[in-house]
């Protein structure tokens, strides 16, 4: 049986933890063309993001399902921006993929 | 057979957005108050938080299973912070729990 199918109501988050370090020279403008694009993939759900005045920030992205997350992962402009990421911008990073069992809110 | 102790090595993540209104006399206490109890809790493993300039807030728990996670919404200073929450300093809040299921970063 597979996990991704199991439920057709579940749904994934991408927790995403960053600290960047001193060098944001494009990061707005990369952030903002990211959330564009990952607007525009199959199976992308939502996002929120917030970022704190000292460089730590955490977004997270809601999807279908696995598959989803890893064509958004490839997605050759999304690549390139990793890639400055981790060269550029980030200090250290974590990224989490985890299943979405329940959720509430309020007001509901 | 029992979800929660399928993977030993699996574990939760409480992914809590909130909104804040006009008013947060006593929020920063508050949550500071509420990481420290949280920090006690059996099950805790750890915590991420990051609020921007415009009153948006994402935090981030992770636990070890979904008992850890209902005793710590159940504990009695959570309730009466929770209430507090409700009816002072947030205008709206999702909060979801997921199992994670894979994570990397880097440095790694």
């Amino acid at each position: 049986m597979n996990a991704e199918s199991d439920n057709p109501d579940s749904y994934y988050a991408v927790i995403f933890s960053s600290q960047h370090g001193d060098d944001d020279d494009g990061y707005a403008e990369t952030a903002q063309r990211m959330e564009e694009l990952a607007r525009q993939q199959p199976g992308f759900l939502g996002i929120e993001t917030a970022h704190d005045a000292e460089g730590f920030g955490i977004t997270v992205s809601y999807w279908r399902d696995l598959e989803s997350i890893r064509n958004w992962k490839a997605q050759p402009e999304h690549l390139e921006a990793q890639t400055q990421g981790k060269s550029l911008w980030y200090s250290r990073y974590r990224l989490r993929i985890a299943k979405v069992e329940r959720e509430y809110g309020w007001p509901s």
